[in-house]
């Protein structure tokens, strides 16, 4: 195991940008006056139950690198975990993965049954893209406005996190290659995490330089991020994990331990976090917040 | 039966219209160039296959009222539709209305399997957001693009659309009231048509008076059209219809016709039409392509 950099000092910060996330997400659950409450109830279920809350921090910490107002991070972070919620819904659902338990709960269609799960996200997904339209701090430059909504389609569609499913649907059963495997995870997992980090990036008149430093840290932290799940999950039993531990096995699913093996996989994860680290550096001092979260990535046990 | 307007002179510029919206969709499902094959084959399946095209229509002719450059109508006619194709996709799926067939062919997931079909609506969910952030024509003007972009997500979301779809699973297995039963049309069907309507007018300088009357038009004709989807599947047989007739009956659902009689149904949408009428009155000359369209919905045989 490689020495990592020290944890961010300010570890108690990032649970305060934790609360702050859950916060808004709960205004704007609150938010849809008209909404029938059968559908309501689920939605609330599924965005305000237990998270990790991993790409709203990421958010955070991208804005505290630009000094931003985090007034302007909050619809942004609150965005993304919107529709990250909504692509648990859908990849949960017995015609997809077919899970149970999700963050040691029953997963929404166990709840809810089907037809509201499938509903429960196609919400979450319109509710992700008014949040970035009516927020009235966002609103202050439309321009850069609709830079961030236009990312937001663009890594949540069929060229990006939409597409990464199928690719995994089209996977199960057989064997694939590395690079396959990286291709499904940067789509699935990898771009939605990159728009969390670069999205508040539009907001700031960052250089050339800082906006390629950021882009190839963000693509190796959320492929970090995607190994160490694959890791957790070979490892941990479901108690631990909060959902069903070896699923990946039943579907017969390639991933980077079977592909690589656990020690090997933990050197890759390891040599993606040295290379993200090192594009780091060059951002400076407010890039402590990255540098924590992307700790907290590497080091996480569930 | 009433005496209606005269049709709209210039039918043959809706067969161009429809044209140039089926150009401008397949121009848009060729946009993503790195989206699986696997994802775009059942995208261009939903979208290109054949269509009514009715909110397009509205679109343009709501365009023609204000005298828009149709350029900037085509990527909202677009989007309109790519949700419109996306809620058919998930609305036919197995745990919820469980239908084989739609527009005389297999639905999308009977093509294509479950997954995939709930993969392909919500790809196109985002593409429609998409395609609104990115046309160069509504990017002049940010402003108005955002109120439009604000407005799609309003009405395709829980106080919306998939709202009413909720709504009316809810309602399926028992009788319910006429004003529970506009609820469900107006947001599950009436929201999006009011919204082809009026997402023009936002591009618009167009007086709170012209406003109204077109807001009250719009309400008025998606009713107008729900009630006549009703009418059809009440009267006609699968062959025709090119769905399966009788599947609202099987599914217990309540319709206009089950609640009021085929004759009062009819009665019905036409004083519904002859408000829609009275409210374009004051539009002037351009509201003729309205006309039109309100025409074609009242008098369509499928």
């Amino acid at each position: 195991m490689i020495t990592r950099s020290q944890p961010y000092s300010l570890q108690e910060n990032f649970e305060f940008y934790i609360q702050r996330v859950n916060t808004y997400l709960k205004k704007i659950m609150g938010d849809n006056p008209d909404a029938p409450y059968g559908l309501i109830e689920p939605m609330r279920y599924a965005v305000l139950g237990p998270g990790k809350r991993v790409r709203p921090l990421l958010t955070y910490a991208s804005a505290e690198l630009f000094q931003l107002d985090m007034k302007l991070a909050d619809p942004i972070a609150t965005a993304v975990e919107l529709v990250h919620a909504y692509s648990l819904i859908h990849d949960d659902l017995p015609a997809m993965d077919d899970d149970d338990l999700r963050r040691g709960r029953a997963t929404t269609h166990k709840k809810f049954g089907e037809a509201v799960a499938i509903l429960t996200g196609d919400a979450l997904q319109a509710v992700a893209f008014k949040v970035l339209c009516t927020d009235p701090f966002l609103s202050k430059n439309p321009i850069t406005q609709i830079q961030v909504i236009s990312l937001l389609a663009r890594v949540a569609g069929p060229s990006g996190m939409v597409g990464g499913q199928l690719l995994d649907l089209e996977a199960e059963g057989h064997m694939i290659d590395e690079s396959s495997l990286e291709n499904i995870h940067q789509r699935k997992t990898g771009q939605l995490i990159k728009a969390a980090i670069m999205m508040p990036s539009k907001l700031a008149n960052s250089s050339e330089n800082t906006m390629e430093n950021l882009d190839k840290f963000a693509s190796n932290i959320g492929l970090v991020f995607q190994i160490m799940d694959d890791l957790l999950e070979a490892e941990q039993n479901t108690t631990t994990l909060g959902k069903n531990a070896q699923s990946d096995i039943r579907k017969e699913k390639s991933t980077y331990p079977s592909l690589l093996g656990i020690s090997e996989t933990r050197n890759r994860a390891d040599e993606l976090y040295e290379d993200a680290m090192d594009y780091l550096e060059s951002l400076g001092e407010n890039a402590a917040g990255l540098r924590w979260v992307a700790n907290y990535i590497i080091e996480r046990d569930r």
